[in-house]
């Protein structure tokens, strides 16, 4: 599970999740949004229909803090939907929380999406030149708009011809006052999945929330797949012909949660094969292995087993710093005062350590556990990654801030290594990373996308796309 | 000056302020929306601009609550506009407190207003069937739309072409990224006055918040007038022909702070003739003269200065209710608790008591408060009310509430006397009053509006105007 | 009624309510607290008993923020005290909010008062001495330590004792698991009452109090008396024999609400006859009577019925001014920006005025409206004030600061009208306002206590007394 | 480590931690007890002196939700003593938070503890008989009254004589102007340890809060030892002589966190430890081990290392669950919305489940951990826990509550594995227990306190004590 607090690391944008016919249609979401907390802290918000009005509550931070019972009561009716937000941009941040309302012609609708489109910037600047005005930054109001403008009445078939015009990653989830629509871009970067309670229709960017109120898996949303619930029940459309299956392998080593499973294989048991892969291709003679926690932790298990060396606590995280947390000037931090991770002395001092960690962004992160581990006494200390070095920014969804920050796109292996001061470092291969994620071995890399790596990005980018990314 | 919670009462909807040229603008405006605080305590906000991006903050909430040092800071910029509101709609009232702000084809544009358009519903139908979406129910969206969809690229030149297309009361401040651009509609219904400090230039609705920030008045802003400001300097427009002036008169009467001045006239001096004039027309014998606090104290003042009868402090209002108030149970209330409002036994016990009130909505807190004064023990109790009866709608922004519910528009003076429970009621004459506040003698009804008196709108009504304030 | 704002103004230590033997004894006392808001905004606190435990909340802030309707549906049981509080020290002020709780042999003990004591320090240094420990640096924690220690099991026994003791002034309710104690010092310097609501009796600094909860007021409680409630009902006893009556004039003058009757003087009606004594000894050629708000409106309405000059609201008070308001900075200010008083330029401009003020501290508030009406364009200021200039401090709990700060201290009244820059200056003779207020005209300073006039303190003062209110 | 929010668990009562001379003393104390939260989530508090007076903040809350930079900033001086405190007593609980603070004739005294006195109500009978009144129902402010009622001056004196009447367990920090006093009772049942940090003295019930802030241990502070640290430096003393040693097996078994030293054995190590000896005593045929997070991770790594069984992450707990999170209604609990802690179905199901816990105490929470197992597809749930059976209350400052709710006071194993629906159920033998944590072998009981296993309580037991666990 990936951390609350985040420096050096990998952010997804969101979670989503929505219910279709349930009594307890709001109450319900915020469960499911609060299994998916992991996959955003910064805002949350969850809009409910009773079939004539949308009431909805958008807020900065936790699930938890976001709602109270009384808020929850405020939305009533049996259709909602809902949306857990990571979001970088500075900026008017709660005009951003989702989901986005809108009233346009045929009623109400409301938008909660996952993902990043690639080719958002030129279609907002034609709407504009018709005259749309924009209350948001985010791409969603751009489907909004698109939906508005369409001549076709139908939701479904406005948001069909609005889909064949945008390109990206993006899981959707759309509500009208009597309809549920679902969608998942063509090559299914973003995870989207249904189940059901009941008579109820559920959907959810992971399954640990279908665990978390009873409902039982029923399948993925399949790529470029458009699912259509009212009263005449569910309809699935696909809206995209084939294309590249390209899944965000991410999800499976660092974002998912490990109860989660992404088309029937557990997160949990990927990473230990993970870390079982890593033994294999990057073994060394250690006396401990120990993961760098939350996230790490089953690749360093996988490991463990596969070498025989034991597994140990060694590294300790602190839960309870939050948003409020005092940071400790510069000068008490260089006279040892730790924030989040600490080095446990009695586990690591004159040991031979093996430190297993999901990724290295910028370097920071690692060499600053790597001298804990040596100030804690540590003799030797290997790092093993269990993912490729990242070494090219990704489109669709994921922070990894500036290509320059990115310290695999201009140093190699064994620079970093040294940059982070290891006794030696490993990054798995792509190729056994794949392999051990362990999908359908006949498809195109797995079916997974890998761009973040070898800069093999699954959709066209644009120079619009690429500017954000780009230091000034 | 208006009470801060609000039962039988009428409702302004809002106070405006804007600055251009000032190093301080978001403070300034701070301070200016404070002392426009009377007009609306529900929801405040701020936008700053620097000249490439707009700064804005808003909330539910007075404006001691909803800014501090730190959100003010933030709102960095010359160049600001703000707004308290008073809003009657329930639903999703933080989407529909302002500034509102748009990203459209030529940048960012910011709208702030006061007023009430009656032809919004058919212009907010004809955008959205051309595929507008909207995110608030309040009628500045459309003014914003239009602006959006006009083909002029200069605001003012598409704000011109908006205006010719809506009808109603409107003061309004729009500001893009360097230009201020402020209109009040053709009959002048809602006021807004200029002024400068040193070289800005600063608009209000009301002069109180020029005195509040040390700037000298100028003049206030006429009718069907355009005011465009930016860098090279300040130009006046027309946007509409003559129409007829039409003051909305419950400013003089109540809703503006006795320290304001409209079109060169004190609103405290004008509320003491309307006590003159009241004692005038409707003399009684009686020995103490009290009135409702605080907005009628003015008027008492006179009426006691005119007849000789001592004015006395009769009624006590309790200044620390706020909307964190536990209100009292009906039992509790029975048994004598009171809330907001307290009779003074020794001043009226045993005495023949004149009480002035500015007007009788429902006639539910007149009767209220004459029950309190004769269970403190008043012998007489003459009710002398400063505005004629209030027996129609208004449509410009006052929140009159339904028809039905205007006690006037049913019953007779002498039915309303029975159903408070007074000894006398009068209500003062039109023409007294249009007297009494003093304006241009020669114009027709001296420029003022008194439709909900009687009915003679200044500007067109249709069924979709009407509508809203029917009870289905 | 005072300002709830205080720079250069008295203040008030406090305002007591109780009831004994009411189903919602809590809430009322919630009500009864909000009534007397004025007298202290710092804190405020209610504990209540249902006959085993003691329930209390106490916080910082007004009693509408203090208490919500789940804290006081915690305060259950059929008898409560509470208290509001403004405090002038400023380490561990929470600690201080009243009222105090402590276990002792005999069980529970709430302590409430109003007041300051003159010998706390030395019988605070003897009981330390003996092995007590102190949590607050309040003096009322000494009474409890008193009774805690008495050789008597009854506490009213146990208070006499404690209360032959102690001297200074003081109004107290004392808690027990089964009884309500009330007690006044023996000079009655501050001000408690007594009332009925059906069976059950209350108790209050103020009656503006019963009148805002319907109780039908009894009696003031009597210098020198103690009232004990309990199951066999109501006693009344003497705990000290016939002292000097020195009720504090300032109660009249300043700190009570208008409404309120002390001796069966209403408070309101004794401003108006200091107006118009002020105005027969101290009469001016004016255009203009104006008050400062709030405290001396009614003294302003007096002076101006006495001379026949018209009064006019001169100056206007921001009613939304709280704790959280952003000062403006020293540059803003010295540019016009006001913050909490303005005048009236269409009221005073080119007038003589005549402004009335109830006191005059260190001077710098005088000065500071003096230049306001100046600088509205007032020809002349004439300042009346309607309390004798205080040149000694209070030590029966009136923060007067620093004697060195007290501008009459030092300077005469003619040095006072040049450091103001007044165009006359004229204080109310002592006589003048002991005749106007009215009470007894038989009794030694018709029973008033003037010692911040003219140092004649009616209880012995001490070194310790006295060492607080010097300067180092 | 053990877990945040509590239904059926064993809960500690406090951390505490203490600083002198350091000029960050209240930062570093704020780092310290931080790193203590897990030992106290219910209020927190540090109280500073600069050698005059006492600064202190204390509040219900995390440490996070209770300190920011502001209150930080306002704790100056160069000695604190700080407690984060889990309290189980409902009614005024934030009078109980530490430290408490007082004053008595030697100038001030802050006092914070962790533990539980058995003769705390007789001393406290005592002094209320002597007239002493008290605050709280805290053990720690009879010891406070003891020192104050002293005859000796300084405080190590009269805390030496204060000692000699108390018994029970306990650690604890005394602070006065100029002198931190720290003491641990003649049993050691509390831990509590040294360090240093440049020339700083640093006090804390855990070594994990030395590792926090960078400072080195020293030694753990010995059972029935005093140290006073004073200008002149650091002495130790004892105020009893040799007693058996006790220390609490919980400590390693639950409540520390791993990656603290208790007398230099590592917890994370001696669980690990735990859990072998577990699978060397009650091996099982399964396919999975997985631990109940977090307390129990460590063990349960142990048994799948010394088994060979492999280690997964069965089950899964949401972290980010908090005081304000929604609780399910039991309609939707019965329908399977979960709140805390999920299973994960693709790692249990069709397995054969070896559960780790640390301990069972009603015996509710194991009945829910096997059920969820189960309906997540588990063949067959084997529950190995690493602790004998809790049958007798803890009255050492452990929250066992009433001892007919221990399940294994009334009830044998076989009737638990019945109760909690396990296929088998194994509890550590007590001898295996004491050895695998692995300190002296030559003690009695290897120095530790076994009394909740067994009833073998190091010291006397009152009447007094045992009154408060029994049910009414």
């Amino acid at each position: 599970m990936r951390d609350e607090w985040v420096f050096d690391e990998l952010n997804e944008e969101c979670g989503i999740f929505g219910v279709y016919d349930h009594v307890d249609a709001s109450l319900l979401t915020y469960y499911g949004l609060h299994a998916l907390q992991h996959r955003g802290q910064e805002s949350a918000g969850i809009c409910s229909t009773d079939g004539t009005q949308f009431l909805y509550h958008r807020n900065m931070g936790l699930v938890t803090e976001v709602f109270n019972t009384e808020t929850i009561n405020t939305l009533t009716g049996s259709m909602a939907i809902g949306q857990v937000r990571y979001s970088t941009t500075g900026e008017s941040r709660l005009q951003n929380a989702q989901p986005l309302i809108f009233k346009y012609r045929e009623g109400n609708l409301a938008i909660a999406t996952n993902g990043n489109l690639v080719n958002a910037e030129p279609i907002r600047r034609q709407l504009e030149r018709n005259g749309s005005i924009f209350q948001t930054t985010s791409d969603t109001e751009v489907i909004a708009h698109l939906i508005a403008r369409s001549t076709y009445d139908r939701v479904e078939d406005a948001l069909k011809e609005a889909l064949s015009m945008i390109k990206g990653a993006y899981a959707l989830l759309i509500m009208t006052d009597d309809t549920l629509v679902v969608a998942q871009d063509p090559n299914g970067l973003r995870p989207l999945c249904m189940s059901r309670l009941g008579e109820s229709y559920i959907f959810s960017s992971e399954t640990c929330a279908f665990d978390a109120i009873g409902a039982e898996y029923v399948r993925d949303v399949e790529p470029g797949e458009m699912i259509i619930i009212d009263k005449d029940g569910l309809r699935s459309t696909r809206f995209s012909g084939p294309a590249r299956r390209a899944t965000c392998s991410f999800e499976f080593i660092y974002f998912a949660r490990p109860d989660s499973d992404i088309d029937g294989i557990n997160v949990h048991k990927a990473r230990k094969r993970l870390g079982k892969q890593l033994a294999t291709e990057f073994p060394v003679e250690a006396d401990v292995v120990t993961g760098v926690p939350d996230s790490s932790t089953s690749a360093a298990i996988g490991y463990a087993e596969a070498t025989g060396i034991p597994y140990e606590l060694g590294l300790i995280k602190n839960r309870y710093i939050g948003r409020t947390f005092i940071q400790p000037t510069q000068e008490l931090r260089e006279r040892g005062v730790k924030m989040k991770l600490s080095a446990v002395r009695r586990v690591v001092e004159g040991k031979r350590v093996v430190m297993i960690d999901d990724s290295i962004v910028r370097g920071t992160t690692s060499r600053h556990i790597v001298n804990l581990l040596r100030a804690a006494g540590a003799t030797e200390v290997h790092v093993r990654i269990s993912s490729p070095p990242v070494a090219n920014p990704c489109f669709y969804g994921i922070d990894t801030s500036h290509r320059e920050d990115l310290v695999a796109s201009k140093h190699t292996v064994e620079e970093i290594r040294q940059m982070i001061g290891a006794d030696s470092l490993s990054f798995i291969s792509q190729e056994g990373m794949l392999e051990a994620i362990g999908r359908d071995s006949t498809a195109y890399k797995r079916g997974f996308c890998t761009a973040c790596f070898d800069a093999d990005y699954p959709t066209e980018i644009y120079e619009d796309t690429i500017k954000p990314y780009l230091k000034n």
